[in-house]
This record gives C-alpha cells, structure tokens and sequence, in this order.
C-alpha cells in the first residue's frame, strides 16, 4: 500500500482544499497529486487528491473513519482509494473481439491495474482469448425470451466473484435497467461513433450513409437510457470517399481499442468524477 | 486561360478513362492532374482531369461542343471549368463575424480564387468587415412576417450581381425551399458542431451539456432539410472538463474558420462532386 | 482587482500545499483554481493557485509581503499576479504578418489579456496592420553592421514603454545574446516547425525535401541559444506528396498563428513555469 | 488473380494516361483505380493504374512483355503486380514485441495481404509471439564481432526463404550497408520519434529532456545512412508535463504499432513510389 487517493465533491466554500491539505500533513503524508475543479454553473467544488503512505500516521483501514468528520463537515460526496487497489474486472463482449484482446494485452503488460477474474459472452468468438490468457470463460446465450433470466445468472456470478467494474468491450445485447441500476458508474461501455451522433445499432453504416468525413469512438459510463451516459473519453480519424464501408469498421476498430482502453485505465487509476450525467476527469 | 478542369460522373464502363484522356491527348493537351473514384455500391464513376491548354488546339469556348458526342456516348453528368474562372461569390453573414474575416483575409491573399462583390447580413455588425474590404455592404433584416419578401429582394440581388455561389458565414437565418432550390449544391454553410451531432441552434450548448470530450466543425451543402446536405469538410479538437461554455464557444470559432474556408477553396478548384447526399473530394 | 495567482516551485516537502491552502483560507480567500506538478526526477514541486479577493483581508499590494515568509520558509521561487493585470507587450514582426494579425484580431475580441502599446519591425510591411488597430508602429531596418546599435534603440523603446513581454511573430531577425538576457522567458517566438526538427532558416523547405508526412510549428521562449528555448505549446498537420512548398507554407500559417496566440494567452493567464529547459504548463 | 496494378514514373509528357488507358481498353480491362502526380520541381510523372482481369485478353503471365514497348516508348521506370499477390515478409525484433504483435494480429485478421515465413530476433523475448502465431522463429545474437557473420546467416536466410520484404519491427541493430544495400526500398523501419527529431537511440529520452509538447513515430524505408531513408507514414500525439519517460514509451508504442502496420499495409497494397529520397504514397 503505497499512496492514497481521495475522490471528493461538494458544494464549493471557502477552507475545502486546506482542510484536506491540512488533514494530510498533519498525519504526517506528503501529496503526490492534486488536481482540483470548480463548475461555477453548479457551485460545485471537485478534487482528486493522492499522497503517500510511507510516513502516514493512520493505518490504511482506519483513514476512512479518521477523514470522515471532515468530509461530513462540508457534505462531501467522497470515495477513498489506495494505488495498491486491484478491482475485479468483468468484461462482457460479443463477436468482435478487437477491444478484448487489446485490453488482455494492455493488462499483461501491466498497463491495466485490476485483476480479470472473467469472461462473459453471449458467442463462442472470444473463448479463444480467454484460453490464451487463462481466464474463465462464460457463454450465456441471450435471446429476447431468456434474457431476464440469463441476466440473473449473470449477475449472480458477479456477485460471487465479487465484481466491482463491469467493461462491455463491444458487447452487442442491451442491458435491463435493473442491471445497469445494479453497477451506477461502474459499467464502461464503447460505443463505435462520436456520440451523440450515431446512436444505437450499426453506427459505421450510419456514418457512411451520411457521408462524415471524421469517424469516431466513445467510452462512457453505462444508463439506463440507450448511449446517453457520462462521457469518458473521445477520439476521432479522417475518412473520405474512397473508404469503403468496410474500411471505416477497421479503422475504428483502432479507435476503439484505444479509446476504451484510455477510458478503463482513467476508471482504475482513479480520475474520473460524474455529474449531472458529464465527468470530469483529473488526468 | 491556363488549364481546362472537367467534374464528370457516369455508370461504370470500360474505357471511360481511355476516352477522355484521348479526347485530351488528341486535341494537343497535357494532363496536369488526374483523379478519379468508382462507388461500387452504385457503380458510379467519377472524375476531375485537369489539363494545360497552352498547346490545347480547341479554343476555350468550343470544348464544350467537342467533348459533348464522347460525354453523351458515356450518358455523362459532366461540367467544364477552367481554372482561370474567378466564380462571383456572396457572402451571407450575421453577427458572429469570424468566418466572414477569415474568408475575407484569406481572399486577400489570394487564397481563394473568387469575386466577392457583395455580402448580405440581418445584422449590422459586419459593415465594419465589408468596409475595411471595400465590399458593397446590403443589410436586410429579417422576421417570420417579411421573410419571403426580404428573400426576393435578396435572390434579386444574387441575379442582378451574377453570384454562383453564396457561402453561409455562420448566417442565422433558415433559408426557405424556394431559395435553396434556387441554388442546388452552390450554398455552402458551416455548422457549429461534428454533424449528424446537434443539429439545429446553440451545437456548444447542446454539446456542454452532453458532456462531449471532442467538439466539431462541419461545411456542407445546403438542401431543404435542416443542416442534412453533402457534408463537405469537418474537423474535431479535444475539450475537457475545465472548458466553459465561452471556452468551447471561443475554441470552436477556430475550427468553424478553418473548415468553412477550406470547404470553400475547394468548391472554388472545383474539386467536389456530389452524389447520394455524399461528395466526393477530389483533393 | 478580482484575484490573486500564486507560481510557486520549489523542493518537494511535505506541507507545501498545506501551507498554502491555509494561508489563502485564513486570510479570507477563496481558491478558484488549483493545480500542482511533481517531477519526480529533479524532486521539484510546482503549483498555480488563484483565489478570489473579494473577501481577501489582505490588501492586494500587501499580498507579496504577507506571503514572504511562508515562501522563505519553503525556499520557494515565486511571483504573484492578479487576473485583473494587463502586462505591457511588443510584438516583433517582419514581412510574414498573419501571425502579427491573428494576435491583433484576438486582443480587439478580448482573448488577449494585455496592451500592445507598440509594434516593430525591420520591414514595412506591417505599418498597414498596425495603423488598422491603431497601435504605433516603429521601423527599424537591421543589418549585420547596424544589428548592435539598432537593438540599443529597440531595448531603449523597451524600457521607456514598460514593456514587460516581446513576441516574436515571425520576426526574421536573431537577436542577441545581451538583448536575450534582458528578458528571460520574456520573449516568445514561433517557429515554423516541430522543433527541434529543421532548426534556423527556411524549415518548410527543409521539410519539403525531407519529404515529411506532418509538419508543424512551435512556441518557445528564447533563450541564447537558437530556437532551443522551453517549448510552450506545438502542433502538427498532416501532408501528402501532391502538396506543394507553397501548400506547405500556407497550411503552416494556420498552425503558426494557432500555436503562437495559444501560447501568447497562457503566458498572459500565468499558466507557464519553466525548469530545466522545460515548462510545466497547467492549463 | 482479380485484378493487375501498375506502378509508373517516368519524365511527364504528353499522352502518357492515354496510352496506358488505352491499353487496359483495347485488351479488355476496366480501371478499378488510378492515381497520378506529377511533380513540377522534376518534371517526374507518377500513375498507379489497377485494373480488373476478368476480361482481360493478355494472360498475366505475358502482361509484363505487352506493355514492354509501351514502357520503353515513354522511358518509364515500372512494375507490374497482381492484387492476388501475398509477398513473403520477414519481420526482424528485438525485445519489444508491440509492433511484431500487432502485425500478427492484423494478419491474422486478413488486413496485411503477406506471407510471414520467419520472424528473426537477436532475443528470445518475441518467440513466444512467434509460437502463438506459428511462425518459425530464429534467434541470432548478434554483436560488434560476430555482425558481419551474422548477417551472412541471416541473408542467406532471406534468400532461401524467398523473403522479398524485410520489417525492422522495433529491431535495435544497425544493418550493415551491404545488407542494406541488397533490399532497396524493401526494408520498412519504425522509428519511434517524428523523423528528422530525434535519429539514434533512446529518441523518447531525447524528447523528454527536450520538453516537446508532442511525440511522434515514422516508418521509413531503410537506407544507408541512419533513421533517414524515405518517410512512408507519420503520426504524432500530444503529451504533457505530467507525461513521465515511462508515459511517452507506453503512448508512443500505441503510434509506433499503427503508424508501422500502415505503412506495411500501404507497401504491401503496391500503393509507394520512392523518388528523390521520398515518397508518393497513392492511398
């Protein structure tokens, strides 16, 4: 256990830095990072903040009792965090299995701080990946008739392997709304377009039959309502006329793995705040 | 009168390419450019050549009347220019005067080979522009009441003052069908946001409150439908949480300039052709 | 006067941040912006912090003094500023004036936060930009003989004008290494490529020859040594064969006038410290 | 065999499209692309001509002798391909695998139309890539003493194998010059800087104590002299104070392994022609 982070946000009044300044210092840590933000429109005060252990006088699981007065002094919403966390990762993916195996690789080479306990598909496609990297594999089938039931197997088994972050890495099939209401801003999904254009299915045919000259790809949290989640992360590639539709499913691809990967790690490493339905991401 | 410039489309047939270039060779000219594209969904080919006519032994304004047998053998949708046309251009504009500077300076500088004798605003704000330019100035305020008829006045203007072109400078006003019908695929407009995403007014509103991460710039023809023509040119740049609403504003008037002048530039070389509500950019 | 900005860097302690929060808070502030940077390899601590002074108890001239102490007691190197300075500025300029322009038009649209009491340059050219916004213009031809007395002058102008920073917009002209060392980090130049490829003169052709994919522009403060000052900020664009030297130069002006504005606001908003040869920008 | 494509350049002059449409016509082909450039500075015409083979007269076997005459006529340099080619490619590895592992992968996905018959390392490191994959894998230590028998091994290798493309897939040796000089314009490097910045080792080092503000990666072919044969592709991404080295090699490993399989992708597509130390990339 290396360093702490602190992820807070409350209405902005005056002494809110100085009182965690103040709360670290005395306890004998010192900041590694601090980054802060204040949105005037909502008065709202926003701050990630991460210090090292070494020194630190409170033991690691008794910092959240120690900061809680503090925290309750200024009705902070807050989350504490060490570096040395390995959330357990489910990623949930279909056919296309191009932002998996980026996210396996990334993760081997220790880009990716988490563990993968799992695997969920609803095709055989992506059993191949999973051999390769070791990690149990899941087909549940889903169908319009089974799918409350095969949700429920579902989510029992991220109970029990005790998940904490679900990523749909191209992972065609909708989820209820009492699925997603179970995991609020910890299902990461990537939606193949620069949202919000583009909603829903087959963004690239969208894209190609309106003729854009830039594709895109988004990573956001996961609502209930169909890609309207907080956005992460964003990025885009020039096309024009001589690509075929075909190219812009390839070329997107590379934005994808990228853009959902950049997401997934902002998400591990603790950066990502949300409100009313936006981030901000203290990268 | 240097080079000859020919935009042609027609089904996809063997020897199309043979025969223009042909036609060229022939008559004594030298290809100084040549592009050219087959959409295979609609087996549709399309070509921009363009040739020298130093040694060219048809005079200028009989090619037309040669290449017309060897373009109705191919049933052709063609049209010949020449790069020595100075197209009369017309600038609609309201009170953001930024897209209007740019063109305008870049015209200056010889960037954008045009005519620009009039510019037409339902503000006053940018008399100061066309006076510093030295361009006749025509302030007509608009209203639901006097729409149509202030539009009279205006394409009256437009036919009196021999325009091809109007480019749509960040111009406020919708304009009716009977005006666009009035000037098919020769209305360039910028838009304010990455379309298809926010069409309609406020696009930095609208994208502050989704929380993009990315915010746009698109230049397309203008058709009936609301911000729904051949997009012609876009172009992306990165926000974040710390950008306001004036910061997106601010950063987006960059994009707007860029894009809407590079749209135009390449109207003016005649480098695009239009199909399905798509371009194609011959660039 | 609306707030106070704090450049702070000094040896990381533990403290630092703790002190500073509860110097601003104490006194009454408000911290509307924070951020803080680490380098790990030099164990060098850097901040920027902005509070609001509407309830601040300490008079704004009394601020340096107040906080004087706490900077010796850290070692801190320091400089204080308020959001409501309009820092004096000359701007250099040759015969390529897009640059001059680009920060011309953005200081009338208020972007700018400063005055341009003056311009200069060794050609004429930019007397008619200058003239347009009313800045006084002074022409000072250099030659290798005259380069020593010349500069005596322009430093004399310098000093009667209070100027505090130089930019250099595309000013063709070496200066030398006395006047370099009367301002430090005080004179910012574009260059036109992504340093530090293509040093010194001519960089598009050297770009052009080199057959580059992308080329780019930076903004650096100058220091003695040719173009191997901190970089501020640099972009990139893409280019393809068919582009031409002069395509080259043009697309270039857009970069350069982008990257060198970007650059002129950040050093006005006190967003920039330097160390090493670098800078930290917290933008 | 679907298709057969034609790479020319030669002095440009009248008639050169004519002919070689004609050509394709007279013997019962229809272009399915063509592209063409001429450069001004050398007068040089460029044409990449392909063309469909369903009806074509001349048997590929005999296309080469056909066009002969019409080659000599013009004084063209060409050469004649078939889309249904598959180049054996030999990928040369050090111990970073990124690169190695994304072309697998994109072969493996029917992206790069190549045979990969070996992959040659002077480390073990990339055998287990080439295991998962099923390519033969040969490992050469390689050092001062030992190089020049090395690359005979590694030559002869080359020559058994057919192997007529080489990738310096991340390799850190330096290939002698008679190496070299056996594959002109056949040997594809990845440079992880944006060449001319940053030739040599440890370019990533070098950019960071430089304090560039953006990052680069290019592919080249490989020539005598180091890091600076013809560019092929380039691509940059923004980086900042924050960044540390470690940040700049993770983030640069995501431009190398795109910018590299573009580039192979585009040599392999017949879409290079080299001239004057650089490239016409038709894509």
């Amino acid at each position: 256990m290396n360093s702490a982070i602190l992820l807070i946000s409350c209405s902005d009044q005056k002494g809110i830095t100085a009182a965690i300044a103040d709360f670290i210092y005395k306890n004998g840590g010192n900041i590694e990072h601090a980054d802060q933000h204040i949105d005037y429109q909502t008065n709202t005060f926003f701050m990630r903040v991460q210090w090292s252990l070494g020194d630190f006088k409170i033991p690691g699981d008794s910092i959240k009792d120690s900061f809680l007065p503090l925290a309750e002094n200024f009705s902070m919403a807050w989350s504490l965090h060490f570096d040395s966390d390995r959330p357990r990762v489910a990623i949930f993916v279909s056919r296309h299995t191009h932002c998996l195996q980026e996210i396996l690789i990334k993760h081997s080479q220790n880009y990716l701080p988490c563990e993968i306990p799992l695997i969920v598909s609803n095709h055989s496609d992506a059993s191949r990946n999973a051999k390769e990297f070791n990690i149990p594999f899941y087909e549940y089938s889903k169908n319009p008739k089974n799918k409350i039931e095969v949700e429920k197997k579902e989510m029992e088994l991220l109970r029990r392997e005790k998940i904490e972050l679900i990523v749909l890495a191209r992972y065609s099939q909708i989820l209820t709304g009492q699925f997603v209401g179970a995991y609020p801003n910890r299902i990461i999904n990537i939606h193949h377009s620069f949202l919000p254009a583009f909603i829903g299915s087959n963004p690239y045919g969208q894209a190609w039959s309106r003729g854009v000259k830039i594709i895109g790809a988004t990573s956001h949290y996961v609502t209930e309502q169909l890609d309207a989640g907080p956005i992460i992360e964003q990025d885009t590639a020039r096309v024009w006329h001589r690509n075929t539709l075909d190219d812009l499913k390839r070329e997107g691809q590379d934005l994808e793995r990228t853009v959902l990967s950049r997401a997934l790690r902002l998400h591990l490493e603790r950066k990502i705040l949300t409100y009313n339905n936006k981030t901000v991401v203290f990268d």
